[in-house]
Protein backbone atom coordinates (compact mmCIF):
# COMPACT_ATOMS: atom_id res chain seq x y z
CA UNK A 1 0.00 0.00 0.00
CA UNK A 2 0.83 3.49 -0.69
CA UNK A 3 2.44 5.80 2.21
CA UNK A 4 -0.22 8.55 3.80
CA UNK A 5 2.02 11.33 2.40
CA UNK A 6 1.82 10.16 -0.88
CA UNK A 7 -2.09 9.25 -1.04
CA UNK A 8 -2.29 12.72 0.81
CA UNK A 9 -0.83 14.20 -2.17
CA UNK A 10 -2.58 11.94 -4.99
CA UNK A 11 -6.15 12.05 -3.45
CA UNK A 12 -8.27 13.73 -6.23
CA UNK A 13 -12.01 14.87 -6.48
CA UNK A 14 -13.41 11.55 -8.82
CA UNK A 15 -16.63 12.57 -10.69
CA UNK A 16 -16.84 9.49 -12.90
CA UNK A 17 -17.48 5.93 -11.82
CA UNK A 18 -17.70 2.81 -13.17
CA UNK A 19 -20.54 0.58 -13.03
CA UNK A 20 -18.09 -1.91 -10.51
CA UNK A 21 -19.73 -2.07 -6.68
CA UNK A 22 -17.82 -1.22 -3.76
CA UNK A 23 -18.20 -4.37 -0.96
CA UNK A 24 -20.04 -3.66 2.58
CA UNK A 25 -16.15 -4.25 4.06
CA UNK A 26 -15.00 -1.14 2.18
CA UNK A 27 -17.29 0.84 3.39
CA UNK A 28 -16.57 -0.12 6.97
CA UNK A 29 -12.91 0.89 5.92
CA UNK A 30 -13.97 3.94 5.05
CA UNK A 31 -16.50 4.80 7.76
CA UNK A 32 -13.65 4.15 10.41
CA UNK A 33 -11.66 5.81 8.74
CA UNK A 34 -13.93 9.00 8.93
CA UNK A 35 -14.82 7.94 12.98
CA UNK A 36 -10.75 7.98 13.53
CA UNK A 37 -11.01 12.05 12.95
CA UNK A 38 -9.95 14.74 15.81
CA UNK A 39 -13.15 16.26 17.22
CA UNK A 40 -13.72 19.35 19.61
CA UNK A 41 -14.15 17.91 23.46
CA UNK A 42 -14.23 14.30 21.60
CA UNK A 43 -17.42 14.56 21.20
CA UNK A 44 -17.59 12.84 18.20
CA UNK A 45 -20.76 14.67 16.46
CA UNK A 46 -20.35 13.23 13.29
CA UNK A 47 -23.54 10.40 12.10
CA UNK A 48 -23.32 9.00 8.71
CA UNK A 49 -25.76 7.67 6.02
CA UNK A 50 -24.96 5.29 3.92
CA UNK A 51 -26.78 5.45 0.42
CA UNK A 52 -26.81 2.61 -2.02
CA UNK A 53 -30.26 1.97 -2.91
CA UNK A 54 -30.25 3.16 -6.22
CA UNK A 55 -33.22 5.09 -6.38
CA UNK A 56 -32.39 7.36 -3.63
CA UNK A 57 -29.51 7.88 -5.43
CA UNK A 58 -30.81 9.01 -8.29
CA UNK A 59 -33.01 11.14 -6.37
CA UNK A 60 -30.60 13.14 -4.70
CA UNK A 61 -28.65 13.10 -8.32
CA UNK A 62 -31.51 15.20 -9.22
CA UNK A 63 -31.82 17.41 -6.14
CA UNK A 64 -28.59 18.46 -5.91
CA UNK A 65 -26.67 20.69 -8.45
CA UNK A 66 -23.42 19.48 -8.19
CA UNK A 67 -23.79 15.67 -7.30
CA UNK A 68 -24.95 14.53 -10.82
CA UNK A 69 -22.20 11.87 -10.33
CA UNK A 70 -24.44 10.10 -7.89
CA UNK A 71 -26.47 8.52 -10.95
CA UNK A 72 -22.92 6.46 -11.70
CA UNK A 73 -21.93 5.77 -8.60
CA UNK A 74 -23.02 2.31 -6.85
CA UNK A 75 -22.98 4.16 -3.14
CA UNK A 76 -22.91 7.38 -1.13
CA UNK A 77 -22.15 8.22 2.51
CA UNK A 78 -23.50 11.55 3.64
CA UNK A 79 -21.60 12.74 6.84
CA UNK A 80 -23.73 15.15 8.88
CA UNK A 81 -23.45 16.45 12.31
CA UNK A 82 -25.41 16.13 15.45
CA UNK A 83 -26.27 19.70 16.36
CA UNK A 84 -27.50 19.08 19.62
CA UNK A 85 -24.06 18.31 21.18
CA UNK A 86 -22.37 21.50 20.95
CA UNK A 87 -24.74 24.94 21.85
CA UNK A 88 -23.77 28.16 22.16
CA UNK A 89 -20.59 29.97 21.11
CA UNK A 90 -19.34 26.48 20.95
CA UNK A 91 -22.63 25.35 18.11
CA UNK A 92 -20.14 25.31 14.69
CA UNK A 93 -17.64 22.93 16.20
CA UNK A 94 -19.89 20.32 14.38
CA UNK A 95 -18.43 21.70 11.07
CA UNK A 96 -15.05 21.68 11.83
CA UNK A 97 -14.71 17.38 13.44
CA UNK A 98 -17.57 16.74 10.67
CA UNK A 99 -15.07 18.02 7.88
CA UNK A 100 -11.98 16.26 9.42
CA UNK A 101 -13.83 12.92 9.40
CA UNK A 102 -15.18 13.58 5.41
CA UNK A 103 -11.31 14.44 4.52
CA UNK A 104 -10.12 10.96 6.13
CA UNK A 105 -12.94 9.17 4.49
CA UNK A 106 -11.55 10.26 0.75
CA UNK A 107 -8.05 9.32 1.99
CA UNK A 108 -9.16 6.00 2.63
CA UNK A 109 -10.96 5.81 -0.39
CA UNK A 110 -8.08 6.68 -2.46
CA UNK A 111 -5.94 4.37 -0.49
CA UNK A 112 -7.92 1.62 -1.04
CA UNK A 113 -7.76 2.44 -4.93
CA UNK A 114 -11.61 4.20 -4.65
CA UNK A 115 -12.64 7.56 -6.24
CA UNK A 116 -14.93 9.70 -4.19
CA UNK A 117 -15.85 13.91 -4.43
CA UNK A 118 -16.78 15.75 -1.48
CA UNK A 119 -19.89 17.47 -2.67
CA UNK A 120 -21.12 20.60 -0.12
CA UNK A 121 -24.77 20.27 1.26
CA UNK A 122 -23.59 22.65 4.05
CA UNK A 123 -23.88 25.91 4.18
CA UNK A 124 -26.43 25.91 1.41
CA UNK A 125 -29.35 25.80 2.99
CA UNK A 126 -31.26 24.68 -0.46
CA UNK A 127 -29.20 21.70 -0.55
CA UNK A 128 -29.70 21.20 3.28
CA UNK A 129 -32.80 20.71 3.17
CA UNK A 130 -32.86 18.44 0.33
CA UNK A 131 -30.70 15.97 1.69
CA UNK A 132 -32.41 16.55 4.97
CA UNK A 133 -35.90 15.26 2.89
CA UNK A 134 -34.62 12.78 1.35
CA UNK A 135 -32.63 11.06 3.98
CA UNK A 136 -35.37 11.66 6.66
CA UNK A 137 -32.82 13.52 8.48
CA UNK A 138 -34.06 14.28 12.41
CA UNK A 139 -34.57 17.87 13.42
CA UNK A 140 -31.17 17.83 15.46
CA UNK A 141 -29.21 16.18 12.32
CA UNK A 142 -27.23 18.37 9.48
CA UNK A 143 -25.81 17.26 6.27
CA UNK A 144 -22.12 18.73 5.65
CA UNK A 145 -21.42 16.85 2.44
CA UNK A 146 -22.59 13.91 0.06
CA UNK A 147 -19.64 11.77 -0.92
CA UNK A 148 -20.15 9.27 -3.87
CA UNK A 149 -17.58 6.54 -4.20
CA UNK A 150 -17.09 4.29 -6.46
CA UNK A 151 -14.33 2.68 -8.60
CA UNK A 152 -12.99 5.48 -10.71
CA UNK A 153 -13.84 5.04 -14.70
CA UNK A 154 -10.81 6.75 -16.00
CA UNK A 155 -7.21 8.22 -14.31
CA UNK A 156 -8.13 11.69 -13.14
CA UNK A 157 -5.33 14.47 -12.87
CA UNK A 158 -4.22 15.87 -9.21
CA UNK A 159 -4.08 19.48 -9.26
CA UNK A 160 -0.90 20.99 -8.17
CA UNK A 161 -2.03 23.32 -5.18
CA UNK A 162 1.39 24.11 -3.63
CA UNK A 163 1.47 27.73 -2.97
CA UNK A 164 4.68 29.12 -0.78
CA UNK A 165 3.28 32.42 -0.53
CA UNK A 166 0.47 31.00 1.99
CA UNK A 167 3.26 30.70 4.26
CA UNK A 168 3.83 33.26 6.40
CA UNK A 169 6.24 33.40 9.67
CA UNK A 170 5.55 34.63 13.16
CA UNK A 171 3.97 37.92 12.71
CA UNK A 172 1.95 38.08 9.51
CA UNK B 1 6.53 4.09 6.01
CA UNK B 2 2.76 2.63 7.76
CA UNK B 3 -0.54 2.82 5.28
CA UNK B 4 -2.72 5.01 5.01
CA UNK B 5 -5.05 3.45 7.33
CA UNK B 6 -2.57 2.59 9.42
CA UNK B 7 -1.79 6.25 10.11
CA UNK B 8 -5.22 7.63 10.55
CA UNK B 9 -5.87 5.05 12.97
CA UNK B 10 -3.12 5.44 14.93
CA UNK B 11 -3.52 9.33 14.79
CA UNK B 12 -3.86 11.01 18.14
CA UNK B 13 -3.75 14.39 20.02
CA UNK B 14 -0.53 14.93 21.15
CA UNK B 15 0.51 17.35 23.90
CA UNK B 16 3.54 16.55 25.63
CA UNK B 17 6.90 17.19 23.47
CA UNK B 18 10.50 16.59 23.76
CA UNK B 19 13.11 20.17 23.25
CA UNK B 20 14.07 17.94 20.02
CA UNK B 21 13.89 20.85 16.81
CA UNK B 22 11.34 20.31 14.09
CA UNK B 23 13.01 21.19 10.79
CA UNK B 24 12.50 22.96 8.03
CA UNK B 25 11.70 20.09 6.01
CA UNK B 26 9.84 18.72 8.00
CA UNK B 27 7.51 21.86 8.13
CA UNK B 28 7.43 22.22 4.41
CA UNK B 29 6.25 18.24 4.51
CA UNK B 30 3.46 19.35 6.53
CA UNK B 31 2.64 22.79 4.83
CA UNK B 32 2.52 20.35 1.40
CA UNK B 33 0.21 18.03 3.21
CA UNK B 34 -2.75 20.67 3.78
CA UNK B 35 -2.23 22.43 0.63
CA UNK B 36 -3.47 18.72 -0.93
CA UNK B 37 -7.19 18.79 0.70
CA UNK B 38 -9.81 19.72 -1.37
CA UNK B 39 -11.65 23.14 -1.26
CA UNK B 40 -14.82 24.52 -2.11
CA UNK B 41 -14.95 25.75 -5.91
CA UNK B 42 -11.29 24.61 -5.60
CA UNK B 43 -10.55 28.22 -4.21
CA UNK B 44 -7.84 27.06 -1.59
CA UNK B 45 -8.95 29.46 1.29
CA UNK B 46 -6.04 28.51 3.78
CA UNK B 47 -3.15 30.52 4.59
CA UNK B 48 -0.41 29.22 7.42
CA UNK B 49 1.34 31.07 9.60
CA UNK B 50 4.40 29.19 11.10
CA UNK B 51 5.48 30.19 14.38
CA UNK B 52 8.71 29.43 15.62
CA UNK B 53 9.91 32.02 17.84
CA UNK B 54 10.51 31.19 21.62
CA UNK B 55 8.70 34.16 22.70
CA UNK B 56 5.45 34.38 20.49
CA UNK B 57 5.00 30.29 21.31
CA UNK B 58 5.25 30.67 24.70
CA UNK B 59 2.71 34.31 24.58
CA UNK B 60 0.19 32.63 22.63
CA UNK B 61 0.44 29.43 25.45
CA UNK B 62 -0.35 31.97 28.02
CA UNK B 63 -3.22 33.63 25.63
CA UNK B 64 -4.56 30.44 24.38
CA UNK B 65 -6.41 28.16 27.64
CA UNK B 66 -6.31 24.80 25.81
CA UNK B 67 -3.06 25.41 23.88
CA UNK B 68 -0.75 25.95 26.98
CA UNK B 69 1.46 22.79 25.30
CA UNK B 70 3.04 25.79 23.21
CA UNK B 71 5.68 26.09 25.88
CA UNK B 72 7.19 22.80 25.32
CA UNK B 73 6.77 22.68 21.40
CA UNK B 74 9.26 23.95 19.36
CA UNK B 75 6.95 25.13 16.13
CA UNK B 76 3.58 25.71 15.65
CA UNK B 77 0.97 25.96 12.75
CA UNK B 78 -1.65 28.29 12.90
CA UNK B 79 -4.12 27.06 10.03
CA UNK B 80 -6.22 30.40 8.68
CA UNK B 81 -8.89 31.16 6.04
CA UNK B 82 -8.98 33.81 3.56
CA UNK B 83 -12.62 35.39 4.21
CA UNK B 84 -12.82 37.65 1.35
CA UNK B 85 -13.06 34.32 -1.02
CA UNK B 86 -16.27 33.31 0.12
CA UNK B 87 -19.36 35.64 0.51
CA UNK B 88 -22.71 35.83 1.29
CA UNK B 89 -24.06 32.08 1.37
CA UNK B 90 -20.83 30.27 0.48
CA UNK B 91 -19.26 32.52 3.52
CA UNK B 92 -18.76 29.70 5.81
CA UNK B 93 -16.92 27.07 3.22
CA UNK B 94 -13.61 28.38 5.31
CA UNK B 95 -14.34 26.43 7.63
CA UNK B 96 -14.70 23.16 5.63
CA UNK B 97 -11.75 23.52 3.66
CA UNK B 98 -9.75 24.73 6.46
CA UNK B 99 -10.82 21.73 8.92
CA UNK B 100 -9.69 19.18 6.00
CA UNK B 101 -6.30 21.31 5.00
CA UNK B 102 -5.57 21.08 9.10
CA UNK B 103 -6.23 16.97 9.19
CA UNK B 104 -4.13 17.02 5.89
CA UNK B 105 -1.65 18.15 7.95
CA UNK B 106 -1.96 16.21 11.57
CA UNK B 107 -1.87 12.67 9.55
CA UNK B 108 1.13 13.99 7.99
CA UNK B 109 2.76 14.92 11.30
CA UNK B 110 2.06 11.43 12.41
CA UNK B 111 3.44 9.70 9.63
CA UNK B 112 6.53 11.56 10.08
CA UNK B 113 6.82 10.72 13.60
CA UNK B 114 5.99 14.17 14.88
CA UNK B 115 3.09 14.48 17.27
CA UNK B 116 0.50 17.17 17.12
CA UNK B 117 -2.81 18.66 18.41
CA UNK B 118 -5.45 20.64 17.26
CA UNK B 119 -6.28 23.34 19.45
CA UNK B 120 -9.10 25.27 18.45
CA UNK B 121 -9.58 29.19 17.67
CA UNK B 122 -12.46 29.32 15.92
CA UNK B 123 -15.52 29.18 16.87
CA UNK B 124 -14.09 30.81 19.87
CA UNK B 125 -14.31 34.81 19.35
CA UNK B 126 -11.95 35.85 22.45
CA UNK B 127 -9.38 33.07 21.04
CA UNK B 128 -9.84 34.35 17.82
CA UNK B 129 -8.63 37.86 18.94
CA UNK B 130 -5.85 36.49 20.63
CA UNK B 131 -4.34 34.73 17.86
CA UNK B 132 -5.19 37.28 15.55
CA UNK B 133 -3.20 39.99 17.38
CA UNK B 134 -0.34 37.75 18.43
CA UNK B 135 0.28 36.81 15.08
CA UNK B 136 -0.58 40.09 13.31
CA UNK B 137 -3.45 38.78 11.04
CA UNK B 138 -5.19 40.87 8.84
CA UNK B 139 -9.28 41.37 8.85
CA UNK B 140 -10.04 39.14 6.22
CA UNK B 141 -8.06 36.12 7.42
CA UNK B 142 -9.51 34.26 10.94
CA UNK B 143 -7.17 31.64 12.52
CA UNK B 144 -9.12 28.10 12.86
CA UNK B 145 -6.67 26.16 14.71
CA UNK B 146 -2.66 26.50 16.50
CA UNK B 147 -1.46 23.39 15.85
CA UNK B 148 1.91 22.78 17.75
CA UNK B 149 4.05 20.21 16.77
CA UNK B 150 7.26 18.74 18.00
CA UNK B 151 8.23 15.19 18.99
CA UNK B 152 6.47 13.16 21.40
CA UNK B 153 7.16 13.00 24.94
CA UNK B 154 5.79 10.08 24.94
CA UNK B 155 3.78 7.23 24.09
CA UNK B 156 0.30 8.49 23.83
CA UNK B 157 -2.94 6.48 23.63
CA UNK B 158 -4.67 6.02 20.82
CA UNK B 159 -8.88 6.57 21.08
CA UNK B 160 -11.09 3.95 20.39
CA UNK B 161 -14.04 5.48 18.38
CA UNK B 162 -15.67 3.38 15.78
CA UNK B 163 -19.18 3.39 16.93
CA UNK B 164 -21.14 1.44 14.44
CA UNK B 165 -24.87 2.83 15.97
CA UNK B 166 -23.75 6.17 14.27
CA UNK B 167 -24.07 4.30 10.81
CA UNK B 168 -27.91 4.78 8.60
CA UNK B 169 -28.89 3.52 5.73
CA UNK B 170 -30.40 5.35 3.04
CA UNK B 171 -33.40 6.77 5.17
CA UNK B 172 -32.32 7.43 8.70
Amino acid sequence: MKDTLTIISQRKSVRHFTGREVSDGQIEVLLRAAMAAPSAKNKQVWEFVVINERSLLDRLAALLPYARMLTQSPVAIVVCGDLSKHTGESALNWVSDCSAASENLLLAAESLGLGAVWTAAFPYADREAAVRQATCLPEHITPLAVIPVGYPAKAELVKDKWHPEKIHYNQW
